[in-house]
């Protein structure tokens, strides 16, 4: 049988027919160049030395790491082969016999134009790279497609958790409706000692840095963008579109306080940054719409948020990720493990190698871009979610009405009103029914110029219902 | 480039040349033929229908169901074209015009004649047949292989959970050396009820009954058929071997008591049956070898066992699935979602069937059965765990060191022991440090025989240190 339905059918195979794929290259190795030798570079060289009885068996040829580009060749990497180094790694992706090229530099240049060249010269490649492929993913793809090479990306979001190929393949003929995501080990961790002992950010951070947790430089992690970059790529693989960390509407955490904390502990909550990639409810005036999926909009969003401690995602503490996935088939999946880290990222690595690696060995490439719903991004006024807000109040009668009423002025439905203490102290706590970003925001302004509040000390949102 | 290291070198390619794939054959259908239209069949039917457009934009290709075969055809079906139902399966296989075939009839016969003549005429197949991959996955991989089409079966173990993919994909790079899955959820069900209500195994699984969680004959769920059948396909995929079903070690939850469920309560633990599939540890004499996982047996088992409520498993509740894995690399890592029901089932049958669909669309293949490493598997007997048993004894001065010089005379070493009550009431409770199982069982068999034990009730592992 062929892939052309009219075609002549294929007569059955009652036999051991010769298979195809080289079975009489097994000796051949396909070439491996690595690009980037830092924590996560000599953790994966180190592998495919240790590792490489079971990988031949795996991929069916040896695997042979012919070069990995550095930018100190002189530095001491125990374990690996110097003559491996070399400074030039616009030379090593144009070699001509470099089958699988693993890129783990990060950033935008000079990783992307490495892996177009590496593409051009046909060769698959292997990259955790998020900021490159988030910002221009589309560009990736299109030199896979033409070259008829693999690009994969596992290890690009939550380290060593399958999040990639379960968007991108088992859950392919479902309609996803949100993904929720702990994609960023730095921030879970600040906030979940902030949690357990009720330090502030600025400390914690200190303390995480000693550890080793953040880096010197912490704002990518603690400013939100690395999770920006994951929801843009785990939005474009959930929703067949494209969305680019432009698209992606970002708050860090370094406005979260201890008194936000305890104000979501007090409400049952615990604060998280979390990466939100949701599709928009169907148009209900379009009941026969046969594909219910097709023109909704999607909303992607990274900020700290408050969650109920009995939801999946709020167990997770430390520097752990989870990916938290809701399907109209499936249901409510979640995906938990290690979210960083040389050897979690350099396993992914390994996996999608070892995946390539087969794929040429059968003359075969994996899925391609899928974006084909090309959905509009919802500008993130028009994003509904429950909000937190803490309010300096006047002790004087009506204070509450007043305040209420300006929520009714701008249709925001108060949930729950809590005031703690009385006098000069006393202060509301609002939770809101959903409502638009742009409604609570104008909530917010309103609530400022009132004389009876003396201070809006903390808006946040409440996700997870 | 060409998987042949020696060829010449492709020109790179810096402009869009033509997409291999047949792009003119966009409208050309695929042809799906089902097997089976019960709960998860009928689910598969349609949304075949009702996800048509959005399943064709991610194939590349549409695709047509020309057959449903069932045993009664003429059942009302609402929503399916009754002109699809035939009684022939056999001939429906047959077909020369059917590129992809989806069996959801489960069972061994008819269902892997069936497979067999599908692929044998080329057509690539879906299945959801648990029973069939545990007791004779090789087969079913060697007429794949043959005729170079797809088996693929991610709806066999633990429903829409991704957990196949992952395995034979996402940690192909790494060595796993333990999975641990809650893969029944009508067994997980009963236990969680036990635990909540403090209710016995026979009214609580009566209750099931009645809701629907179990069928009216249990047998498959409750003696562990079921979680034994999916722990041989997990085993499989996780060491690179064959294991059967009839390699597993098996134990249901008949015999778990509501005693046993307090006992597990009062050492901070709670029940669940567990399928668990481990690498024994390397060789200690053996430091040099440089693969470590080789030659290295495995042990696969399922039974109930207590495990510690911080457990990731132990918040697992109700009919909902997890599996735990642990790797080399990668670390721990879980996969939660509901593990059975037509809806969740029929979301990973559709996954597989958009992965094969495109695989034929690019004339390619998936993995095939990885199985190198052909380990033995571990007697039960030379299995290692704790242990937790309950002994009513007789009131008498130096009962405990009797009973403790049983442990001792078997090995077994002690780590806990509580004595509950006085007098004609006593009980011990006792939880070992890690032994075999056959030393275990000696150990009861010898304190049965001791005077002072008036009797052994309960003798439950601990897992999950």
């Amino acid at each position: 049988m062929t892939t052309v339905a009219s075609a002549p059918p294929a007569a059955p195979v009652p036999d051991a027919a010769p298979v195809a794929g080289p079975a009489n290259l097994s000796a051949v190795p396909l070439r491996v160049a690595l690009l980037g030798c830092g924590v996560v570079g000599s953790e994966v060289a180190r592998l495919l030395t240790e590792q490489a009885v079971d990988l031949r068996a795996r991929v069916g040829r040896p695997l042979e790491l012919v070069g990995i580009a550095v930018r100190r060749p002189h530095r001491s990497r125990p374990g690996i082969d110097p003559a491996l180094f070399t400074t030039d790694a616009a030379a090593l992706v144009a070699r001509s016999d470099v089958d699988l090229v693993i890129e783990v530099i990060g950033g935008i240049e000079p990783a992307r134009s490495l892996i177009l060249t590496a593409l051009a010269h046909g060769a698959s490649v292997v990259t955790a790279n998020k900021a490159l492929l988030a910002e221009d993913g589309a560009t990736l793809y299109a030199a896979a497609e033409r070259a008829q090479a693999d690009l994969y990306f596992e290890a690009a979001v939550a380290g060593a958790i399958p999040i990639i190929r379960p968007l991108r393949e088992s859950l392919v003929g479902d309609e996803i409706t949100a993904v929720t995501g702990i994609v960023n080990g730095t921030t879970n961790f600040i906030l979940d000692k902030m949690d357990t002992d009720g330090a502030g950010f600025g400390e914690t951070l200190a303390e995480a840095q000693e550890l080793g947790y953040a880096e010197a430089d912490p704002t990518a992690d603690v400013e939100g963008f690395d999770a920006a970059a994951k929801a843009a790529i785990l939005a474009s693989l959930a929703f067949h579109t494209r969305v680019t960390a432009a698209d992606v509407y970002r708050e860090g955490i370094t406005e979260v306080t201890s008194s936000d904390i305890a104000s979501a502990r007090a409400i049952g909550c615990v604060v998280k940054l979390l990466a939100i990639c949701e599709l928009s409810d169907p148009d209900p005036t379009d009941a026969a719409d046969p594909s219910p999926s097709r023109d909704r909009s999607v909303s992607v969003r990274v900020h700290p948020a408050m969650i109920p401690r009995s939801h999946p995602l709020a167990s997770v503490g430390g520097a752990y990720n989870a990916v938290f996935v809701e399907s109209r088939s499936a249901g409510r999946l979640m995906f938990y493990g290690p979210g960083a880290g040389g050897s979690p990222t350099a396993s992914a690595v390994l996996g999608d190698l070892v995946t390539v690696a087969r794929n040429r060995v059968r003359g075969a490439v994996g899925p391609g871009e899928s974006s084909y719903a090309a959905r509009p991004v919802a500008d993130i006024g028009a994003v509904t979610t429950r909000y937190h807000l803490s309010l300096e109040v006047a002790d004087v009668a009506g204070v509450l009405a007043r305040i209420a009423q300006v929520f009714a002025e701008h249709d925001v439905s108060i949930q729950t009103v809590r005031q703690n203490g009385r006098g000069a102290e006393a202060s509301l706590v609002i939770v809101t029914h959903r409502a638009s970003d742009a409604a609570l925001s104008a909530t917010v302004a309103s609530l400022r110029e009132l004389d009876v509040v003396r201070d809006v000390t903390s808006v946040m949102r409440v996700e997870g219902e």
